[in-house]
């Protein structure tokens, strides 16, 4: 189907927020085997709503928007998917009974014009929202099927998840389907290098490369006429640049390093616990942003401070003194500190100069130690970053996260 | 001017990568006082391309697009550019040169297809480009002014930066002057209710409402001629909505919660600790997503488990058998627990149950406790979230950051 994303709300246009949902339906959306043209991003104003709309109604058969579901004047798309379409708003019970039931249900009484989120153009549907008042609207007509959900991220991505792609799925015949494998430790250009032999052959299954968040990502994607055929491209495909890179590849598809380190841990029944310096929470959160990360993780220490490192973490001052707390030295202590104070079986530390502050002559911005202790071993690695503040932290819970997962496949190797 | 933007790539399409130029583009652009109507993305299909650009030539004054300016077969902008405006492609022998001149400076031979990147269509200027072979096009014809950038998020930033900003501040006359007040703890419909009779009233300057992360922004805009009236205008909107929900704005424009706190803690000569349980990290994250925050914060303490609630923040045992992990007295036990250990003036503490498990027939997911002390007030409240375990955590960070600021203007209002 040809399809087109309309992207709705001033915001966008004003800059202020970044259009994360095209790229989250487009990614999505190509992945389900649909063709998109155009993306287009428009602010809340009716008439350029309607030429927008007026024009993708004509050029193309899926037309799926974000935004202007909200209950103000300023929320256009149902009055407009209504006009383009000549089929007026009517009311939905079912739907001003779930509003209703949303304030309800929070102790609120409903403003007024919530209600009017209850209306839908005239043989439409509603797309249940779970997470806030703003219902989809999924209409089918006999050229076009438009699909509207709300603009807020969090529930524009639930509501596609569950309630679209199955729609969807059934709606297109040739389905494709993809396998990413996801690579830590080696660039993009290097990665390319080494299997360029078979990227150059490669027509079906195609096969992409795609770098970001200091990751690389191989998506391989295979169409044919039913789903073991292509599983089995895939298969070949996926075998030959395993053979190549295997000790990159730490996941596949929704795999993250905290969710792939999180599960062996609690295969092999073992426990970590952190010390963070200039990292300051990002490697905790990491770690619990996992549900069910209780049964391994045993606590973090947020030791900003010299002094917190030597009163909590039992690192020695003199280490503090002789070498700094950017140190090899000092990681290993808060490492093994953290490990030994949360009574885990491993510990692991950050220190480092995340910027812009912070740095001298001898260490310089983006200079980072992290530490590592089992009881037995007790090691730390030496990296340098080239980033801004946030990219420098965030590069220092990745490789935190990529030491460990060495560890825990030399264990499963019995190194 | 009426003013779109054209963003050219198949990659955009595919969602491989976010448009980023674009915002970048809206929110400069719009600070330099041009309105934007469209965003377009479409990918490098010449058919496609020269549908976008005769509709934007007619709809539109200034036309910005980024992307397509490369060497390769796939690269079609300066083809579309001369074909709808029927301007032939002539070479530009200073531009021949300076690519040549590019290569010979890295000691390479220019590849043969690069020579395509000195064409401009004809009447047309180079936007000079000193980080890549791309120049821009800049052409103006009776009814159009076109600029052209190459899609490299680094290069384009630059070049307009430095070429097409004061090409663009020279042909707009009339600069707008924008100011964005942020609010925490109350809702987009009854903020809209409250301030009803000013955004009605509004024309110059306008009042936007947005919100998004729990909180909602409200932008007051305002054209004139120079800028005290501007300013004026602005301030006068501002007076009459901070005398209705001053309580709730917490800062203007860049601020943030963290940001906010973070100055006052500073220049109050206070400390903070943090002792978290379901955010995991998450506030100590925020806290030191701020170069030099290190002046305030002394630290934190992830205690996840039971265990080292007793062991590392002293939490009574008993309190945690009568009262459970989450509730009113565990959250006032690790507030005061963290500031003791980490000997600062205030300790703040999460607990709570984030989702998806861990909730029980007395306790609901989203039910949070938000702990305070600063040795003398020792107290807690009490939030029901009703989101997912990243939205729940994300507004327990929240709520810890309004209520610690509640305090910090409470002290400096000699409450």
């Amino acid at each position: 189907l040809k399809t087109e994303i309309i992207s709705i709300g001033t915001e966008l246009l004003l800059g202020d927020i970044i259009d994360s949902n095209s790229k989250y339906l487009a990614e999505k959306l190509n992945a389900l085997g649909y063709d998109i043209n155009y993306i287009t991003t428009v602010g809340d104003n009716k008439n350029r709503l309607i030429e927008i709309f007026e024009k993708a109604l004509k050029r193309s058969e899926l037309i799926i928007s974000t935004g202007g579901l909200g209950p103000t004047d300023d929320d256009l798309t149902r009055e407009v998917i209504s006009e383009v379409n000549c089929r007026p708003l009517k009311i939905d019970y079912f739907l001003e009974e779930k509003i209703r039931d949303f304030f309800y249900k929070k102790n609120y009484i409903m403003p007024k014009n919530n209600i009017k989120q209850a209306y839908l153009p005239d043989g439409a549907k509603a797309i249940p929202n779970h997470w806030g008042t703003a219902a989809g609207i999924l209409l089918e007509t006999a050229n076009n099927i438009i699909i509207s959900m709300p603009g807020v991220p969090r529930e524009m991505k639930k509501i596609f998840d569950i309630e679209v792609i199955p729609y969807l799925k059934e709606k297109n015949n040739m389905i494709i389907k993809s396998r990413v494998l996801k690579l830590f430790g080696i660039g993009e250009s290097r990665l390319e290098e080494l299997i360029k032999d078979i990227l150059d052959r490669q027509i079906n299954p195609t096969i992409a490369l795609l770098a970001g968040n200091g990751e690389v990502k191989i998506r391989i994607t295979a169409k044919g006429d039913n789903i073991y055929e292509k599983e089995e491209k895939i298969k070949i495909v996926e075998d030959k640049i395993r053979k190549i890179v295997n000790e990159y590849i730490y996941g596949v598809d929704q795999d993250s390093l905290p969710l792939v380190t999180g599960s062996l841990l609690k295969e092999k029944g073992l426990s970590i616990a952190i010390a963070e310096s200039c990292t300051g929470g990002l490697i905790g959160k990491r770690i619990t942003d996992i549900p069910g990360s209780s049964v391994y993780f045993r606590g973090g220490l947020i030791t900003y401070s010299n002094e917190s490192k030597i009163n909590i973490l039992g690192v020695n001052d003199h280490t503090l003194k002789d070498y700094g707390a950017v140190s090899n030295e000092v990681a290993c202590e808060m490492a093994d500190g953290a490990r030994k104070l949360l009574n885990s079986n491993i510990g692991l530390s950050v220190t480092g100069i995340a910027g812009p502050g912070g740095a001298n002559k001898n260490k310089a911005i983006g200079l980072v130690y992290i530490g590592f202790s089992d009881g037995n071993i007790i090691t730390s690695y030496r990296l340098n970053f080239r980033g801004d503040r946030s990219l420098n932290r965030w590069m220092s819970s990745q490789y935190v996260f990529y030491y460990l997962l060495k560890y825990l496949r030399d264990v499963e190797a019995g190194k």
